[in-house]
């Protein structure tokens, strides 16, 4: 790894760049680490005898250079890029056509996806990078677990009420009422009544797919995507038509509209529009009228999976593409086991005109969802504990992502790219053409450490050279040699020489 | 109602005879209940001036016409047949072929089955004989909530812990080793690393289907069955072939074997070995055995729903099909909504020689089940509290099925047939032809009371004249002014003048 002092030359440097100098070289020996506070202006002053201008000229070189990161009323904290190191990802080539699925590929994806899921589970992991469910420790669960004690002194015939005759199908309405009320706040209208409680998400992916889509339709995602998501259209017999997207910006709109002109049998699209999954992109609100209206021009139906908008890091209300909807063309789904309660397994949704057909297909195929659950995500979702947690959680989420990000640019391959994400709990890396993350995904759980190889996230064989880090636990030494490991074990594929 | 008394003719009759007339007589004014202990043979002697041999005389003769019911110990209690007034349930006529789905019945049925049911949840109801899940009454809810703590305060991050890319996919191993000790205690051996949990029953059938058989193919049911059952079959888009079944022994192996043999696409049979529902059936291990192999023979899976079971009321051990199993043949499912919690919604299966499929299905349509409510099933399930609760239900729903039987023999139409099922949540009713079920629902609808009228169990059509009646309330009078209303209204249906 280069020095960060490289900047520096023989002939005098301003003052406010000569103690930048001195700070870079501290987080280069690991003296200030990533989300770190630096000292005060006050402090900077009086423990290098400069003046005001001067100190506040260094921070804000700093800054410009990518090491600092300053936060409102707090200070200045130490921050990954240090130096930018590291590239952003890619953006796709959109000057391919976007292909129609290869039936090489498709047939047994799932089977190759859920071969790594159980060689994942086999192993004897001690480092789990794999998996992007944040850990117990990162939720308040003495607050849950109060609230079920207090749900069921007030109804203590709770578990014991059959619910699926009854006139909500089993949705219970104080349930429906808090999600309704929780839509609104970020620019959704939906009647409580239209409210269908899921297990999870996958569940509501699942169902708004079924409901859409026969055997031998096509369904556009992302690309890449969730290999969930690949898992359920799969299982239904549905067709993947992977749709490039931009790690900043999300699906591209001109090469869906291209889809449209030429696949009659593309039924519905589904996107993650707030912090897609890997890439963390980010829709603009423009992207999101357009995407809206085109689907509503082609019948198609939109399937909005918005389970990670409460992770987004943004001073501005986070909208969903549902805001944008007055046909009913959008399918919205939303899970809490990511950031309320991972064990509870609590999603709901409204599927749009197609809400009458979810509901007869939930029926028949798993009845209605357990009312515990329903009724701890409304009580909780509302409170101001839980509104403190997630804010805590974010600011968690972050310092993990800089961190890992931090010790990428520092192990990983010279050529990898990283962009950081607004929020969320993964980090998607591109490593240089020929690296193979099926292999190190092998080699890596050989060493009790699991990852998610690129090839996870796509039928198309195209991200081979990616793989997905989850940033779900505190970045410790620990922490620290795990990724050390990883980035030697992706140098020496490389033929690159040990890094860090 | 002709009175029971009938038998009286002029010349005298011997004493014993003369005395039972004077209780057949109470029974018939409603002196004596359905339900009550007759007085002890001590006191019968006493009260009337009788012999031993008298008094014992007179008892067995009311229990031979039906009107007694002896019980070990106990002594005798007044049962429903009162003088045999309804015949049994008429056995299928297996002369008829096996017919194939008729696409103008197979079209829609769904939608018949949800327009009756939503009509059925719009209304507003004071007396629910339609739904077949127990009140909350029935079961110890102080118990569970008081396991519910004990999770909680054992592992306080119960609900926060994410577990579904854990080694057993979500499938908690003390679940897991309590279903499987649960199941060898009928005779059936699945390791616990073969157990999935369910949300409820409806999913677990659901993934069997799905795993098992593709759109176009077809699935053998029972006929009548369950319409859940048609629910799920429709929705997965295959077709659904009935197979005639017997009220007594349950589905018929030889009609069975006739639709392998025209059937090519018959990938699946789907059965209630006990307790089948609506009939109540109870296959005798004879047929299990055949019907197993049979299976096996053609290699369809055989999907048995052992979720009435435990409501069986027989001094044998009941064994499911899955005990006759050895090549994997049987997909095992079992739901405890009805036994342990309606409000949990908690299953499990195994899928036999698919079940890696099953478990494959399951990850991508819905992830993994809760936790919480695996756990408090596994830790109900084996206590001796539980224990006791079932066997105080089982002999709750026998006085309420007995009592629901009079209602029916005082109140329904003459001709109208009726079994005493061997356990269960429910009977069947067979009217004289002509009578619509569909028009009774209707109708009785408007007076606040629902039914589940014979259309629901069939795509045929073939039985109009029947209907499902739950016995999971408690017959008061207010369940004997139902009955009588029903009996009137369906009376007059058939141009019967009102009995009773």
């Amino acid at each position: 790894m280069p020095t960060r002092s490289s900047s520096l030359s023989d002939r005098p440097l301003p003052l406010y760049q000569r103690l930048a100098a001195q700070y870079i070289h501290a987080m280069d020996v690991g003296a200030l680490r990533v989300g770190e506070r630096m000292p005060s202006v006050r402090e900077l002053m009086r423990r290098h005898g400069v003046s005001l201008s001067t100190a506040l000229q260094m921070l804000r070189h700093l800054e410009a250079a990518g090491h600092l990161e300053a936060r409102q009323r707090v200070g200045y904290f130490v921050c990954h890029a240090r130096g930018g190191a590291l590239a952003p990802p890619s953006e796709p080539d959109l000057s391919q056509p976007v292909k129609g699925v290869d039936p090489a590929h498709f047939i047994g994806i799932n089977a190759h996806i859920s071969l790594l899921l159980d060689q994942g589970r086999q192993a004897r992991v001690h480092s789990d990078m794999g998996s992007c469910t944040p850990p117990a420790a990162l939720f308040d669960h003495n607050h849950l677990n109060r609230i079920v004690a207090k749900l069921l002194r007030e109804d203590p015939t709770l578990l014991v009420h059959g619910r699926s005759l009854l006139a909500n199908q089993g949705n219970h309405p104080d349930f429906q009422q808090a999600m309704a009320r929780h839509a609104l706040a970020s620019g959704v209208r939906i009647a409580p009544a239209d409210v269908l409680a899921t297990t999870g998400n996958s569940e509501a992916v699942s169902l708004a797919l079924a409901a859409v889509a026969s055997p031998g339709d096509m369904v556009a995602v992302e690309s890449p995507t969730y290999y969930g998501l690949l898992q359920v259209v799969e299982s239904l017999q549905l067709q993947t038509l992977e749709i490039p997207c931009s790690p900043r910006t999300g699906i591209s709109i001109e090469a869906l509209e291209l889809a449209f002109q030429t696949q009659p049998r593309l039924k519905a699209v589904v996107v993650v529009p707030e912090l897609q999954m890997p890439l963390g992109a980010r829709m603009p609100d423009a992207h999101k009228a357009r995407l809206v209206a085109l689907c509503a021009a082609h019948g198609a139906a939109l399937i909005e999976d918005d389970s990670y908008g409460l992770f987004v890091e943004s001073e501005q209300p986070v909208k969903p593409l549902k805001a944008w909807d007055s046909a009913g063309q959008v399918m919205y789904c939303q899970a809490f086991n990511k950031s309320l309660a991972p064990g509870l397994r609590q999603g709901w949704m409204n599927g749009g005109r197609w809400h009458g057909r979810v509901q007869m297909l939930k029926f028949a195929q798993s009845r209605n969802t357990q009312t515990l659950g329903q009724l701890i995500v409304a009580q909780v979702l509302g409170s101001s504990t839980h509104q403190r947690g997630l804010v805590k959680l974010r600011q968690q989420l972050r310092r993990q992502r800089e961190g890992m990000a931090a010790l990428v640019a520092r192990y990983f391959p010279i050529g990898t790219r990283l962009g950081l994400p607004p929020g969320g709990l993964c980090l998607w890396l591109e490593l240089p053409e020929g690296f193979s993350s099926a292999a190190l995904f092998h080699e890596a759980l050989a060493k009790g450490i699991r990852i998610a190889p690129g090839s996870m996230f796509s039928n198309s064989g195209r991200y081979e050279h990616c793989l997905r880090l989850a940033c779900t636990h505190p970045v410790t030494a620990e922490m620290e040699e795990v990724c050390r490991v990883l980035g030697e074990m992706a140098c020496a594929q490389l033929g690159q020489g040990v890094r860090g």
